[in-house]
């Protein structure tokens, strides 16, 4: 397998290949569109996708249109939840979001716009397929898992119980429902996607599923814990607000010690199953991480 | 081939079929996604998706699936559209639009995950096929149209110039651009979804995609024409407000007179390659309609 790195690399390059030619009509929503894919961030979900195809013996060419819809997914996220109907954050990645450079009707736009390019990347991809039955059957599979994954049982569900958290208990099932929508289930699609592409079997389909359950629980208390302790230069956006917007947090239910000894315990479990170098030091390099 | 009743009560029996079943964490979100799909409207989409599959000699049942997708992206698009940061309109089909009960953030949510509601119910029906390689070609190939219409080569990418009409020239040109997006793009993909699940040949694919071109068209003149001429009862939203919102109109660009000629002309056109009762006289009824 790549280093982290190696596979950041092939993301970055390839990241726009599946955006339609700019003409004098689509250049600002385009514009929209890629200003915050370019923002940078971790790349972790399309990486994974890469990396989990490779380890299932795939080819990671193959998986580079699901990887790439991965991020537009990710990204149409961000840029929705900072609109001022949402969370109101002027600031992502260090830079202005993206509603207070192109305005909240285009930013808008250029969420529905990346959700629709994801999924019409992934068709296109299968459309070049189509004479391959069993290369196609695995496409549609990870194209599926994503869905899942980012819809109303995955990430869009989640987002909703936490905008409007007030109507729930404050309780560790509802943390869990809005975690795993907001953080583990497009984890969970991204390995899930690298997985399908490569055609793998149930056993490694089963044991880096429960990679991905672990790392994206640890992910989100590692986002809460640094909510209450990073400064916003090292964010890149403002901390403390999850306590200002009345999030529910594991900070909140457990405190700090408990949340970074659940933190570590996530990130021990994450790799029992998968004997690998480059799953485990990914998941104790997201333990260990400053922003 | 059946009458426009008969397939819209089709639609109307299951077009929350492929919905998740309800649970206490996504009621909100679900009420919200529901609350714009049936305040109704004309399904003249979907209609035509199981229309288009019916002409070809498919399997009306086939295009279910593919038919409501359609709807949950043309209701999207509405709800959307409807928000305070794009043309905040607080009245949609006589009814209060969504962000006027649920709020703009549950707006933003509802669209996004009824677009993603689309794709996931389009995917579910492929995996459920993925061992009949020709049925599963073709469907591929549905959702891949469907993909297009809707996204920045289509429907997103024509609001984008819609809401920013200042930037363009007030031209013919730019009114294209903006009609084929908002309305032509996606009743074209309604029609190649039927036909693709249908299996059609290239030159019943040819002659009903000229139609829905001609209709597509002729549906946004008419609709230019009745926000000039219509009153809000009619309508179920405020009319006249194209022109206070500064949107560029067949009726401003040509005048009321030229523009019934021109839909008289498009209807005309439709149905000249396409023998057949039902898509003759579903373009009379476009052209005559009052709402």
């Amino acid at each position: 397998m790549l280093e982290f790195n190696e596979y950041l690399n092939i993301i970055e390059d390839h990241l726009e290949d599946y955006f339609p030619a700019e003409t004098e009509k689509n250049k600002v929503i385009l514009d929209s569109m890629k200003y915050s894919l370019r923002a940078g961030g971790k790349r972790l979900r399309p990486v994974l996708t890469l990396s989990a195809c490779d380890y299932a013996g795939g080819d990671i060419e193959d998986a580079l249109p699901y990887a790439c819809a991965m991020e537009y997914i990710h990204t149409y996220s961000l840029i929705h939840d900072d609109l001022p109907a949402m969370d109101d954050d002027e600031l992502r990645r260090g830079r202005p979001s993206n509603h207070m450079v192109f305005g909240p009707g285009m930013a808008t736009l250029a969420g529905d716009g990346l959700l629709n390019l994801a999924f019409e990347t992934m068709l296109n991809d299968m459309a070049s397929h189509a004479g391959d039955h069993e290369a196609l059957k695995g496409r549609v599979m990870a194209a599926k898992a994503l869905a899942y994954g980012s819809g109303v049982s995955g990430m869009v569900g989640g987002q909703a119980v936490d905008i409007e958290n007030e109507k729930y208990e404050r309780n560790e099932d509802t943390l869990k429902f809005i975690d795993r929508g907001k953080t583990s289930a497009l984890i969970e699609a991204a390995v899930k996607a690298g997985l399908y592409v490569a055609g793998a079997d149930d056993e490694t389909m089963a044991d880096l599923t429960y990679y991905a359950e672990k790392i994206g629980v640890a992910f989100q208390i590692a986002d809460d814990i640094l909510n209450v302790t990073s400064t916003e230069e090292e964010m890149g956006k403002p901390v403390g607000d999850d306590e200002e917007d009345d999030k529910l947090t594991y900070v909140e239910l457990y405190g700090l010690d408990k949340s970074r000894e659940k933190l570590a315990e996530l990130t021990e479990q994450a790799s029992q199953r998968v004997n690998e170098d480059f799953f485990r030091s990914l998941a104790l390099k997201l333990e260990k991480r400053t922003h």
